[in-house]
């Protein structure tokens, strides 16, 4: 019982995103639609910083064919994004690939930083040409460490 | 065209986890099946060692309570693991994780490393006591540590 009252105290605060993603048969295009994020406050943004979502579908053979960033966005309890970006790629190759998705921000030395991110498995992509919207959960990066460190 | 290529190539060995996940109201139960890996020759474990599966069901207040690990396993082409973990946890608190599974070796320094893995969103997990099963690609940790130096 101690147990789930923590758990449920420590994830309130998880952040989302929602992503939209589409492919389209005849032109073997594969879009991805960025459109909001929520509870922004989990990302633990430092004041007054911007962050920026940035999109990588990997495995690739040059990592920056297939990476996308975002315009700046300033932390809100719900920040609108709506950018949509896409990709030309065959359906069987496009199965094969994940989605990485990371809240990121520029730190003040200059480097990328990244707060939490999601990582979608496009295994099960379709072609129905309908778009397809989600939200995701972000795990915040510290998390991440912490695990590599057990 | 030329890139399409690559990438058809590149992705040629992506492998893939089968996992299973049951929710169970009346006990608060969450069920987690890791069923099977194909195409494991793409981990690039080195000859004669032994990987196992890792699940992490984050974020959580001490990580330790959430970690779990199968048996060691020999690569193969497809590996049949069919192990089950389970935790208790109101449905409100699951759909706020993230389950972070990944395979590991032990390097020959005893320390744990991550060859691949896979994340998944709990956020849309049912109440509908049926188990849903699905095939995960499974993203290498190089491209990881690529996507962090650019």
């Amino acid at each position: 019982i101690l147990l789930n009252s923590y758990e449920d105290r420590s994830s309130s605060g998880c952040s989302q995103v929602q992503l939209g993603f589409r492919y389209e048969s005849r032109d073997q295009r594969f879009t991805m639609y960025i459109m909001q994020l929520t509870n922004c406050s989990a990302l633990c943004l430092p004041a007054d910083h911007k962050m920026y979502v940035r999109l990588a579908v990997l495995p690739s053979v040059q990592v920056t064919c297939c990476l996308f960033r975002t315009r700046g966005l300033l932390s809100q309890d719900v920040v609108v994004i709506n950018e949509v970006f896409g990709m030309q790629m065959s359906h069987s190759a496009l199965r094969q690939k994940t989605l990485r998705v990371d809240i990121c921000n520029t730190s003040k030395s200059g480097h990328e930083e990244c707060l939490a991110g999601a990582q979608i498995s496009l295994a099960d992509v379709s072609c129905s040409e309908d778009r397809c919207t989600k939200w995701y959960n972000l795990l915040n990066r510290h998390y991440m460490s912490e695990l590599s460190s057990k």
